[in-house]
C-alpha cells in the first residue's frame, strides 16, 4: 500500500524542510524596495548574517542560486586566464571547476576518489610547485553535498600559509552554513560562497558571498567581465539599505525569520544537533551492515550521509520505492556515483522523530528492494537519539 | 538533549495535524457572508458533506465545537424531563450524559469499565424495560476518544428495532468521521454529531449535526429551549446558501479544501489507511509487552490507541519526557484513567513515516521513563507498514 | 467594464478585512489544547482582552459566533419566565429579543423607528413602572450594525441607577468593540457581548462575554438550562489556561496577533481613526445630497454609516452594480429597511485610501444606478481626510 | 493625522501587489527539485509561459532578477568587442547600455530626452550607417519603467528589416509583459527579457529570456564568457522538467498560480484593463493641470504614468507626504529625473477602486505639499472608470 497522505518527508540534502514560520514570513506582501521599511530590513539582515558566517566583513546577498554565488566569487576576484586550483572531491567541486573553465580561467584539478575531502598536503604540494604565483585562487567545497564528505578548511589555510603562497581561498559552504561549525574570519577564508536552501532553512533563490579584505583588494583589479555579480555596486547600495537592482524581497522576509530562528536556538546548539543526527544516521548505516560513502572518519558530514549500496543493487530503485511507498524524497547518487549511492539529508529544520521516521523509511526501502541489510540499523540510531 | 527544532509531532487523538493545503485555504481573505460567492461555497459544502456522513439528509454546520453539536442534538429533539439512555464507555460518554442532565433531561447511565464499547444486549434490555417509551433517545459514542474503543452502531440499531422501541439514536462520531467507516442512513442513525478537528483535518471550531427524518419530525415538537442551536432557521437559510447568523467563514474555506482532499484520496482508501496504522500501532504496543486499553478485539479504534501502563508507572511522566525530549504531544489518560493510560493519535492527515517516528518516540519515552518494555515494538509495527 | 481583478473591497460592517498578519498567524499549525504552550497562549489572551473591554473582571471566550455569545449572556444570568427589557433600535436588537423569547423569557420591547438609539428616559420609565423588580435584565445594543446608530450606555446605566432598579445591564458591542470607545467597568455594564469579526479584525468564529460581579452573582442562581454556554466550567478551566471543551485554536492564534496590533496602534488612536473615517463618510453622504439613516446627531456610529435612498430607488440594485462593476461588497438594508438603505462599513483594519476608494465606488454606483446624487460627496470626504 | 492601518498601497511601477492567491501558493512546502512532481511543474510552466510571450520558442527561467536576464541575453548572443545599438529612452535603457560596456561590448548610444520612445528612423539611420554589420544587437526597452514611455517594437523591427541588417533585436519587457500587448514571434524579436515582479504579479526573484531561432543560432558562436546564464544547459535540463542548478522552487509555485490567473482573466482582458487604468490616470493628471512625462501621445505606457512636477516643486517631498499620511508608496524620479517626477504604478493585480484610492492619495498629496493643482483630477478619472 502507498502512503501519500500526511506530510512529505523531504530528506534530500537540500532544499531542506522550510519551517512553517519561514513560509508564513515569506507570504507577507511585497514592499517597496526603495522605501524606508526595506532599508531597515536590509541593514538588519546584513548585521544578522555576520555571526552566521562568523565574519566582521561584508556579506553580499544575490537574488540568485548558490551556483550564481560561485560565479560571483570568481568574476569579482579573477582575470581571464588566471589559474585556479580545484580538487575533485565530488560532483559539485567538479561543477565548480567546469564553471571556472567556462569563464575563461585555467584550472588545475587535483583528482580524487569522491570519498575523501581535500588533503592539505595536496594543497601544499601544488602551491610549492607554483613559485611564480600563477595560481590565483584555491577553490574548496567545505561540505560536498554529493558525497557527505567535508574538507578541513583551517588545515588547508595553514598549508597555503606554510607555502607562503598569495592565492585566495574560496570556500563553498552551500550545504554546511548554519549546519556545521564555520568561521570565515578565523579560518582565513577570502570568499565564502553560500545559498539559502540548506542550513538557512529557506527555499532556493538567494546566494551569498562573504568577503575578506584580500578578496576585496583583488576585486579592484580583477578583469573578468561582470555586471550583475559585481560586488562594488551592491556594497555601495547596501550602505543605505538598498540594492542596485530589484532584490528578492519575499525571500529576504524569510531570511529575516530564519536568522531569528538560528539565533533563538543558538549556533552551537544548531551544530551539536546536526552532529548528533549525523552520528545517529551513521550508526544506522553501519547497523544495516552497509558502508558510509565517506571513507575518512575525520571528514564525516553533519548535514548528509552518503550510503554505498552493495554491488548489484540499484540505489535509484530503492529511492523510487521509498518515494512511492513512503512519500519520502532521498538524494540520488550524482555524476559518477549515479545508481550506486543514496544520500540521506539530515540538515536544516529537523527533529529527532522526523529523523527516526526517515531512517525507518530507508530501512523499509532497503528491505522492500531486496538489498541485504541487517535489521538493527534503526535501533542503533534510536539508541543514540535516546542518549542523554 | 532536547529536540525542539523541526516539525512538532501532534499525535494526540485530535486536534490532528492540519494539512498545509487546508491552512493555506483558511488564510484566504474573509468574504461577505451574504454575497453570491459565499452562497456557492455553502451549497458546495453541504453537498460534499453528504457522502462523508453517507446520508441523503441535511447536515447542519455550526460555528462551534463538537461539544456544541452534542447540545444541538439534544435541544432540537427532546423536551424537559425526557429520559435518555447513555452508556459509560469512557470520558466523553460521561460528559455527554452530564450535559443531558444539565439541560434538564433524565439520564439512565449503563455503567461500563472504559475498556469496552456499548453492548447491544444492554440496549435491548434497557429498552425492553421501558414499554411505556419514556426513553426518548439512546446516546452512543461511536469511537471513544478517551479510550480508543468503538461501539457497534449497526448492532445497537438492530437491538433498538428488535425491541420495537421508538427512541431516537444519537451518535457521536467526533473522532471517527472521516477516519472509520460510518453510514448515517444505512445504519439508521437519527442524529450524527461531529466536529472539524479530527478526521476532517481542520482546526477546531466547526460542529455538525446530520439529521435523519425521525429526528426532523421530533424537532417539530421538542420543547427544550433553543435559539442558537435551532436547526430550523439554519435549514431555512441554507436553502439559499446562507446562515441565520455569521458563520465561521475561514474554517469553511478550510472545510472546502479538506473535503476535496478526502474525495481525492477516496473514503475507502482513507478508512483502509487508518485501519492499517491502527493495526501497526497495536502491534507496537504488544511488541513492547504492554496492554492496549481496549479489551474487545472487535472494538479497536482505527483513530487512536490507548496504552495501559504497568502498575506503578505514571503515564503523564512518559508524556512529559516525550514532549520535552522529542517534541511530541501524546494524549493523556482522562477522568478515571488519568496517569494510567496514554493515548496515541493516528488519525487525520498522517503518513507511514510520521507514524514510524511517533512510535519511535513512544518507545524511547518508555525507555527513558524506566517503563519496562521489550524493544521489539517499533520493529513489529514496521513489519506491518512494510507489508504490501 | 467589470473590474474583478485586484483586491476585493469588503466594506460591509463586518466581517471586516482581516489583516494579512492575522491571516498568517491563523495559519500556524494547530497545537495540543492541553499542553503548556497552549496554556501560555490562553493566559496571555485573557490578560490582553481586559484593556479592550476595559474591565478587571473575567472575559469568557467561546468557539462560537457573537449570536452564541448573546445566548450565553442570557442563559447564565436568567431563569425561565424572567422578564427582560429590550429596545427596538434595529434588526439585531430585534433578533436578540426574539432569542430571549425562544429561550423562555418574557420580553418587554420598547418600539423604535430604527433611526435612533435607546432613549434613557424610556429605560427610566419602564423600570419605574416595575417596582416589584420583575425585569431582570436590560438588553442594549451599543452599536446597531443594521442602522449605524449607537445607544448611550453610560446614560442608560445612570437611568437604571436613578430608578434604583436591580436589573442587570447586558450590552452587545459586537460592532463597536475595538472601534468605538467602550468601558465595561466604568460604565457599570454587567455582561458585555462581543464577537471576533468586526473591530477585532478576525474572521467570525469567536464570541465573548465580559462579566461583571453582579452578573457572576446572578449566574449562581440562574436556572435557564445550560451546558455549552455555562460560564463556570470555562472560568474554572481558564484559571490554568485551558478550556472545558476544544477551543478554536487557530482563531485564538489570530486573536493573539490582532490584540497585538490594537496595542501597537493604541486604543485611543484606533477610536480616533474610526471617528475620522465616519465623519468623512457622513460628509460624503451629505455631499451627495442624501440622508444618513441615523437621525440623532449624538448617536452616529463610528463603525458604519447607513445611507437612506430617495424614494423609488432600490438600494440592492446599487449594491449589485457596485459588486459587479467595482468588486466591492456593501451592507444591505436588513429587516424593515430592506431595499431602502445601504450600509458602508468603515471599521476594523482600514486606511484612508481604502476609504477613499470605497466612497469613490459608492458614488459611481449611485451614478450608474441613476440615483440622483450631487457629485461633491467624495470631494467633501477627501477634504476631511486631508485635514491635519 | 497619519493612516498606517489597513492595507498598504504599493503603487510603484513594480514590484506590484502580489495577489493573496499567489502568496499562498508560494508558501507551500519546498519540494525535491529532482523529483517527478517538480518535473511536471516545470513542464507545465514552460508551456504556460509561451502564450504570455506569444512565442512557439523556448523560454528560459532564471532564479534571478530581471537585470540578470538582461545579462543572460547579452552573454549568450554576443562576443567580446561586439557593437550593440542602445537608445537613451530613460534610466533602465541607460543601465542596460552600461551593463553592455561592463561586459566588454562596444555601445552606440542614441541620445534621448527621456520623454519619447525609440524612433524607428534612428534605428534605420544607425543601421544604414553600418554596412559592415559591426552592430550585432539592437537593445530596446519596450516600456521604460523610469518614464512611462513605450517604444514601437514592430516598427523598429520593420526599420531593421528595411535596412537589411542582420543585428539581433533584444527587447526588455520587464514592465510590460502581462500588462501591455506583446508578441515575441510575430514582432520578430530575437530575445525577450522579462522579470517576475510586474505584470506577472510575483515577488522579484525570477528572470526570463524568450529565445527566437536567430538568437539560438547566435548563441552557438557567441564568445562572452558565461556559465550561470548559459542557455544551453538550461534548455537541455528543461527537456525533462529539470534545471542545471537549484531553481527558485517557491517562486515557481507562485508563477504557476499567477499564470493561471492571467489565463482565467484572459490576456486581451488584462491588456484592456491596463489601458483603461492608464487612460483614467492620465485624465487625472491632466485634470490636475499637470503634464504627463511621456511627450508622445502614441507612446503612453499602460503600466505606469510619470507625472512632471511644476518647476520649484519637489516630487520626493510629495512622495514622502503620501507615504507618511496615506501609507502609499509611489515611484521616484530616477537618474536625471530625480525630484522632478513621480511615477504612479497601475499594473499587475489592480482593481478600479484601488486605482481610485491611489489617485485620491496622489491628489491629496499634491494639495498637502502645496503643489498647485486643479481639484478635478480624481473626478476626471472616475468619469472614465464609470464609463461602460
Amino acid at each position: 500500500m502507498t502512503s501519500r497522505t500526511g506530510r512529505h518527508f523531504l530528506q534530500i540534502p537540500g532544499p531542506t524542510n522550510v519551517p512553517d514560520r519561514v513560509l508564513r514570513a515569506m507570504s507577507a506582501p511585497t514592499i517597496d524596495h526603495r522605501g524606508p521599511e526595506f532599508a531597515e530590513l536590509t541593514l538588519r539582515l546584513l548585521a544578522a548574517l555576520k555571526p552566521v558566517f562568523d565574519t566582521e566583513g561584508p556579506v553580499v546577498i544575490y537574488p540568485a542560486s548558490g551556483t550564481g554565488a560561485w560565479e560571483a566569487a570568481l568574476v569579482n576576484t579573477l582575470s581571464p586566464g588566471d589559474r585556479v586550483l580545484c580538487f575533485e572531491t565530488g560532483h559539485f567541486a567538479t561543477l565548480w571547476q567546469r564553471m571556472a573553465r567556462d569563464l575563461g580561467l585555467r584550472v588545475t584539478l587535483v583528482p580524487g576518489d569522491w570519498r575523501h575531502g581535500v588533503d592539505p598536503h595536496d594543497v601544499r604540494r601544488e602551491l610549492d610547485a607554483d613559485p611564480g604565483g600563477s595560481v590565483k585562487a584555491v577553490c574548496v567545497v567545505h561540505n560536498e553535498t554529493s558525497t557527505g564528505v567535508t574538507s578541513p578548511v583551517p588545515e588547508i589555510r595553514r598549508a597555503m600559509d606554510a607555502a607562503g603562497h598569495p592565492a585566495l581561498l574560496l570556500v563553498d559552504v552551500i550545504s554546511s552554513l548554519g549546519s556545521i561549525d564555520y568561521h570565515h574570519d578565523a579560518w582565513g577564508v577570502d570568499v565564502t560562497v553560500a545559498g539559502s536552501q540548506k542550513g538557512l532553512m529557506l527555499p532556493p533563490g538567494l546566494g551569498f558571498n562573504a568577503l575578506g579584505p584580500k578578496a576585496l583588494a583583488a576585486s579592484r583589479t580583477a578583469r573578468l567581465p561582470k555586471s550583475f555579480w559585481h560586488w562594488e555596486p551592491v556594497l555601495d547600495a547596501n550602505r543605505h539599505g538598498f540594492f542596485p537592482y530589484t532584490p528578492a524581497t519575499n525571500l529576504l522576509f524569510g531570511l529575516d525569520e530564519s536568522l531569528r530562528m538560528l539565533a533563538e536556538e543558538g549556533l552551537p546548539q544548531v551544530f551539536a544537533r546536526h552532529t548528533r543526527h549525523a552520528t545517529a544516521t551513521r550508526a544506522a548505516v553501519r547497523g544495516w551492515g552497509l558502508d558510509v560513502l565517506c571513507a575518512d572518519e575525520r571528514a564525516h558530514s553533519s548535514s548528509l550521509t552518503g550510503v554505498l549500496l552493495p554491488d548489484g543493487h540499484d540505489a535509484d530503485r530503492v529511492r523510487r520505492i521509498v518515494l512511492d511507498r513512503f512519500d519520502m524524497s532521498l538524494g540520488a547518487g550524482l555524476g559518477r556515483l549515479a545508481g550506486r549511492v543514496l544520500r540521506i539529508g539530515h540538515l536544516g529544520h529537523l527533529g529527532d522523530l522526523t529523523l527516526a521516521g526517515t531512517l525507518a523509511g530507508v530501512q523499509m526501502g532497503f528491505q522492500l528492494a531486496g538489498v541485504p541489510v541487517r535489521p538493527g540499523g534503526l535501533d542503533a540510531a534510536l539508541e543514540l537519539l535516546r542518549a542523554p
